[in-house]
């Protein structure tokens, strides 16, 4: 936990950044997850909402902020003695009131009579414990209480999601130094990846190395590691494969630091550790689209253009290798990079991963005067705001050959005749790149997070692998 | 996957089980777990026993079986293009029924219009969307669709719950080498342990040394880590505390293998490489309480009463060291063990690490005249049962000193005047030791599981602690 100031102030800007409103807000913390059965849980992980504005890392609290009177309760349980037993001494509910500076306590019970007769504003639930406890309270169904997709939030208030959102969009120093720590480790972790590939070596034991490395220095992973040589598939989690000469290793792999602040690094290497000529080419593109982006990033800029900006640059490199045709504004704009592309180039970053993806992808990622695309690539964009100061963005660009997405868009027509399905066919078992950045939003412009980049232009890449290898 | 054989037996026993029941058996596998938003989830896990009568290894999979007909069914929807996308190409649910032997596939809602009008037998659920999918699919609370608890199977089947216990309570020869497989990961993890602590690091280090073992090779660990220099805290998952001199060190872990079976192996060791008298007299009894324990085990023999053959032994050790007076025999009946060891002597353990623990503790550990005891100790026996050839048991005693416990026993009068707490105070500090392997019960006896046996008598440990500190 952070000093019980920090807490207080956030609460402080969220009550300002919701004067008019009448009720009582609701906040949620997390109980335990069974894996299998009730008492064998996944590792504990508190909601991120919860550790923002009140910070407090144990299961089953819960708390209301009046709107109105700015009253604050936290409702919890004191540990008896068989809890001790089990779980050893713990601090009191006053004395972890006190850490985050709330005045008032409840027992966990109480929270249904409190909130009895009053407006009630609750943030989105992802679990499905918290779905099942806010329909109980407030009488809706589970499936209200979660948020409506990339559109908005059901029954959720979109008041309160609205602040928290404008709240934590830009991370204070405080928050900016822990992702540099969560980048730090991420950066031993993807090392480790790097010079764990040889061939022969089945990926599951590069993973667990890796996941090891989280584990000894934070929380765990960010996410479900990504380590394939099926680049192709974005969420290939299937870690079976022997290593093997020639393919494309695509490592996306995140740390969440112990104070709960994710980093998120994706490096593409060739196994053997150098590229083939075909590699090389497709490799130079992505990175250059990585810097590319980087270089736009600075307040006031949409990082929708961004976007657009990577993928026309893209296009046009694709148009020199033979696989596309036609003019690449036109092709930018009639979204022809989706099929090298299908997802945005980047998103938030901060207590989640995907930060706040929980509260809505378009209320989290897009302006009041920006509309989402449909287009595929652009229409999975996760950030297309105009850029502020203390945002934090990942900045991911890549190149992918699906077969059976090729396939469709063949069939379907749907590039117009822009794509060369003759020359693509000897890319069909390429597999994917993507090469993934943490950045910071400064005042004058940006900055990668970390302490050091790691390695990312060709040559790079292959010298720092060449010189592992010896 | 095993091949479909084995799940076609065991569904046909199943069903032999249940012969003159009326209905429908109804199984349903997991979905995914969010950990914070709804697309970043927990490591991927099955329930068990879905995995045990079906195999199949993904998410929102349904089955039914026809306990008069025989007819059974498979629920679940094939990947469409954008899963292809994300996911990769993917078995089709009709080659995954074939798969498991499974007649029948229909879409996954197609669930709810199956069990119309029919008597539905369910297992309890413990993830907490299954119990809203229960609910929902068979107008239940959500609280009604979980097993009561130690004493039974709330709305759930009991019918079906002992035929399931029955099944999977004798472990079939392809399991038990699943096991012995879990059980040497569990060794490599374990001596990874031993050999990481070193004064001055960090638990948290040596904890992700030993994950990213369990990562490496298998699923992950099967449950969350105990390593702890405050042993008398039975579920300490606090690592932040750098190695002491002079204290013992618990460690208690275990990894799932790929195949989803478990270990759980239980060493203590001295920080510093050698025990001290105080800690020797206490390892020694635990150390001889563990194989008196191991050399009771037969077929026949109530595991009960080895666990008050254990505690009967171990009293009498800490009688001959002035910690507690009076009749030996007298004082395991009236419980006073349960000062030192308030938890059981072992519990059934196999595809869950304590197996089917939420088909309800009573139901699995004991058999029909047996009861639970109210006693501290004796009362969290897990595995009471007579034991049969096939078994998987945990033989796992240990001696603890928790100030709190023993302060509450002297203000409240529990031991009747049979401890001695003036002798107890200066042990208040100790900490605790349990030393636990796994055991499987054969036809004339029993087998320690796995290729080898971590280093136990204390000498043994002395030694072999030195040699890799040179």
């Amino acid at each position: 936990m952070f000093d019980k100031e920090v807490y207080i102030a956030r609460r402080k800007a969220l009550l300002e950044r919701l004067a008019g409103q009448k009720g009582i807000a609701l906040f949620l913390g997390n109980v335990e997850a069974p894996a299998q059965y009730k008492d064998n849980c996944y590792k504990w992980r508190q909601d991120s909402n919860w550790l923002y504005f009140f910070g407090i890392d144990e299961p089953r609290f819960a708390a209301t902020v009046d709107l109105e009177s700015g009253e604050e309760t936290l409702y919890a349980d004191d540990f008896e003695i068989d809890d001790i037993i089990w779980m050893g001494p713990m601090p009191t509910v006053r004395s972890l009131a006190d850490r985050c500076g709330v005045a008032k306590t409840a027992p966990y019970d109480a929270l249904g009579a409190a909130l009895k007769g009053r407006q009630v504003h609750f943030l989105p639930a992802s679990r499905y414990y918290n779905r099942m406890k806010l329909g109980a309270l407030l009488g809706l169904d589970p499936a209200e209480t979660t948020s409506a997709g990339k559109a908005g939030c059901a029954k959720a208030s979109e008041a309160l999601v609205r602040a928290v959102i404008g709240l934590r969009l830009v991370k204070e120093p405080l928050e900016i130094a822990c992702i540099d720590d969560a980048c730090a480790l991420g950066y031993e972790m993807h090392t480790a990846a790097r010079r764990g590939i040889r061939i022969g070596r089945i990926e599951q034991e590069i993973v667990g190395e890796m996941e090891g490395i989280s584990l000894a220095k934070g929380w765990g992973t960010s996410f479900p590691t990504i380590l394939t040589q099926h680049g192709e598939i974005f969420h290939c989690h299937s870690h079976a494969l022997p290593v093997e000469p020639g393919k494309l290793m695509v490592v996306d792999a995140g740390v969440e630091s112990n104070e709960h602040y994710a980093s998120d690094f994706t490096r593409t290497y060739p196994t053997t550790g150098s590229f083939t000529r075909m590699q090389r080419d497709i490799y130079q593109t992505v990175y250059e689209c990585n810097e590319l982006a980087f270089n736009m990033v600075r307040p006031g800029v949409a990082y929708r253009d961004v976007h657009l900006a990577a993928v026309t640059h893209m296009l046009d490199n694709l148009k020199q290798l033979g696989l596309v045709n036609g003019d690449v504004a036109e092709m930018a704009v009639d979204g022809i990079a989706g099929l090298f592309m299908p997802h945005g180039l980047g998103h938030n970053m901060g207590l989640d991963v995907h930060d706040m993806e929980d509260l809505g992808e378009n209320l989290v990622g897009y302006d009041d005067d920006q509309t989402r695309s449909p287009q595929l690539g652009l229409g999975s964009l996760r950030m297309a705001r105009r850029l502020q100061p203390g945002n934090v963005i990942t900045d991911e660009p890549g190149i992918y050959f699906i077969p059976a997405l090729i396939e469709q868009w063949k069939r379907e027509g749907t590039d117009g005749g822009r794509v060369n399905y003759t020359r693509l066919e000897q890319y069909y078992d390429f597999g994917g790149i993507r090469l993934e950045d943490d950045v910071l939003v400064t005042p004058d412009g940006a900055r990668r997070l970390g302490p050091k980049r790691l390695p990312i232009a060709p040559d790079e890449v292959e010298a720092v692998m060449q010189k592992e290898n010896q």
